[in-house]
């Protein structure tokens, strides 16, 4: 193990750290807040942590499958850990495991909070709170790499083991360069849906925060009531940026690059819209005479199904109270998630669509076993390697559910409130049902739920595998 | 497809379950009841059907996966429709769904019940009840080939598409002895259980009904409370009766042969076995205090655990008032189920194992991309085939769960609720937890519910494909 490399890197996420707290200062000069000496603490904090750690570049810049999961498991956590540091220092969030929590919940995009009473925080901790969502959404790694000419061709291993957030490897030959152009997609979008959401009346501050949130379909918000309280045309903005935040990057891509066939070609991109479509309209049917207009039906019901199938977390309506059926399907879209290479967590649309196309040709297989049967996708045959990959990662998904959910039911919950808090933890969806439902928040849990909680919410984000190895004795075996 | 063999086969199915009705008869005449007549009219109607359809043999009788497929998941739906009907005709359950709610149950050996007063029954329809679990419990059609030598040598696919109980093949060459030895097993364990728990002093109809209950590991019971009433003795002699029932039979016929280190070798034993000691002492620790005795809790949990794993469904103890860690793992268990080739059902130890290993292989498979990791079973490698197998059934196993629980949550009970039910009839366990636990039944839940538990409970007792196969219409296509 390249211990040397991995060190290097961990200087860098917290350099970076570092100068990401500029934003919250930046929020805590302009409203004149108290709070300016905190973040210059806590950047100096990063900085004596990461100046030593990058002051020589390592000799052996190896950097193996090996060295990439591991690097990338321990940046998010140790960017978690040092980002928690304004909630504890300010006294907002004093004890510490749950300042982790918000701080994971934010990086991870997830969006549970452990705070009941959000809009006493000051401006600026919120707006901290709302950039790591941002910061998040694209991978901690692939905000290094854009900036950075980091390990010089050597970061392929690391990207490919932060295998969330928008696919860097596919756009263009140099892993920056592809780095910066999702950059500018990414930025370009919250730019856009700021100047919309300022357009309907909505504040700066927290139409900033709102995109945010959107962007990296995280789910904080600034309002307790998150975004219940605006007009229905802010409502139908963020459902649909939320929406186009839970597409695939390289669509946007190939649209700026005019391949315009070739972007509506995206299998997953059409089933995810269908599945928003379909849910949307049978959770709307279910909630007949629940609203006023059919008008405010539909955006209650679009918003909802959008925010939890992007696992963005935002609501308008508390659908803990709504009938069973909508909030069942609210509950499955959770597990399937948005579609692989956006901002979004779940499973993925991609994968849940190879897993019931697999199923499809067992079947086949079982009726006619003399014939071959192939898996396709996008219109190429899927290679039984992806396949048994698919499989594996849903074995361990499952897996790591179960032995949270046996965890966390040491607390005492009711099933419903232990079952959707690991389902809303390791999808990055943010509330779940009963007692995490969306009037609700995880303060209930003690601390050892706490922590599996966290873990969950990494676990999620980076696809299960890189928390898993860390856990490995494999991985520190000579 | 080759109508005509599936159809001879149905009719067989119909002459047997003609015969079957003549242990509720005897019971009628023993106990002087006035339903003699009921059980003649209904062995009747079987006759009237099944003899048209057996009197003249089919000169082609080639039956290939797809017949086999067909032919098995029709068998299960006839006799259930068949052996509904005393309890129509008696009117103890004179809504003609709910009774196939009850017989399907029955065979499938789940347990779960619609009825909430069970000891108003008369004994004759409780004898009835209990057997479809003896029956059920090897295996429909294996009980047919043990009896008939059914078209001769051609019964291959039908076995292995009726993949539920013990497995006919492994034993000896000829499929007809293997069935013969295996019933051999089954009818003297049975046996043997009824002699200790009348040596008990349980009566002799309780211990006869009972140990069908737990050779089928069905879990209908005669009386409302379950087992709950009975002394500590035949508490425990049931729960070691379950456990031997959930253990593959290929292990009681090695011992029979006296390959004892053969028998011993079985991994997934092993493991089934691990897993209801840890359970058990972790339930035991988790309801500590809420018994008198240690002894008291030991055998209330041992006897939950065994009743759950091995989807059993006896009870001695409202396990849904039981602390959340409790009622989470026997949730758990009971997806696990109990090993292969046993009468118990669930997903089985030895899939879960292939997929929890399959997770570790992909786990090191990514932290050193260029080793070869295998997977070995019972000191065997697996082979990719049976790997992506396991996979297609998880994959539709999870779909059936998710499919069912959308509509069964239509009737809008609480979630805990729907998705128990669901976990309770796929795993052929029987009770679940809330408003489906130990204390309830399944009666409040409307036709459309009824029919996907129904449906369900024929998916997870043959092992989901065949149900699947019977709505494809690639099964039905030229």
């Amino acid at each position: 193990m390249n211990y040397r490399i991995i060190l290097y890197t961990l200087g860098w996420v917290l350099n970076i750290e570092a100068v990401c707290m500029l934003v919250p200062l930046a929020g805590a000069v302009v409203f004149g807040e108290a709070y300016i000496p905190v973040y210059i603490l806590c950047a100096i904090i990063c900085l004596a942590f990461g100046v030593p750690l990058t002051l020589k570049s390592p000799k052996n810049t190896g950097m193996y499958a090996r060295e990439g999961l591991v690097t990338v498991s321990l940046s998010w956590i140790v960017i978690s850990i040092f980002g928690a540091l304004p909630f504890v220092i300010t006294g907002y969030i004093p004890n510490f495991i749950d300042a982790l929590f918000e701080t994971v919940s934010g990086f991870t995009t997830t969006g549970a909070t452990v705070l009941s009473d959000i809009e006493a925080l000051p401006k600026s901790l919120l707006l901290w709170r709302s950039f790591t969502h941002w910061i998040g959404g694209m991978g901690v790694l692939v905000f290094l790499v854009a900036i950075l000419p980091l390990c010089g061709g050597k970061n392929m291993h690391l990207l490919r083991a932060e295998s969330t957030g928008p696919s860097v490897s596919k756009l263009v030959p140099k892993v920056g360069s592809s780095a910066k152009i999702l950059y500018g997609i990414y930025t370009f979008l919250t730019v856009l849906q700021v100047v919309l959401l300022v357009a309907g009346k909505m504040p700066f501050f927290e139409a900033l925060t709102t995109a945010f949130g959107t962007a990296g379909t995280g789910g904080f918000a600034v309002k307790n009531s998150s975004i219940a309280e605006y007009s229905p045309y802010i409502q139908n903005v963020v459902s649909v940026f939320m929406i186009i935040f839970g597409i695939d990057f390289t669509v946007y891509y190939l649209i700026l690059m005019r391949k315009f066939k070739e972007a509506f070609s995206s299998e997953e991109a059409r089933v995810y819209l269908a599945i928003i479509a379909v849910s949307t309209v049978v959770v709307a049917f279910n909630c007949y005479g629940m609203y006023s207009s059919v008008g405010e039906n539909l955006t209650h019901s679009l918003f909802q199904v959008s925010s939890v199938i992007t696992t963005t977390g935002f609501t308008t309506k508390d659908f803990d109270k709504w009938p069973q059926l909508s909030t069942t399907i609210l509950t499955m879209i959770m597990f399937v998630g948005a579609c692989a290479g956006s901002t979004g967590g779940g499973m993925k649309v991609s994968r849940i669509l190879i897993l019931v196309k697999s199923m499809f040709k067992e079947i086949r297989d079982a009726i006619r076993p003399n014939s071959i049967h192939k898996i396709k996708f996008s219109g190429r045959t899927v290679e039984p390697e992806v396949i048994k990959t698919v499989n594996g990662y849903a074995a361990a998904y499952v897996a790591v559910f179960a032995v949270s959910l046996l965890l966390v039911s040491l607390d005492n919950f009711n099933f419903t409130t232990n079952f959707t808090a690991v389902a809303a933890t390791i999808n990055n969806v943010g509330p779940g049902l009963a007692g995490v439902g969306p009037a609700s928040n995880f303060a209930g849990y003690g601390t050892l739920s706490t922590l599996v909680l966290i873990f969950d919410m990494l676990v999620g984000r980076l696809e299960v595998f890189p928390m898993l190895v860390l856990l490995s004795a494999h991985t520190w075996h000579k």
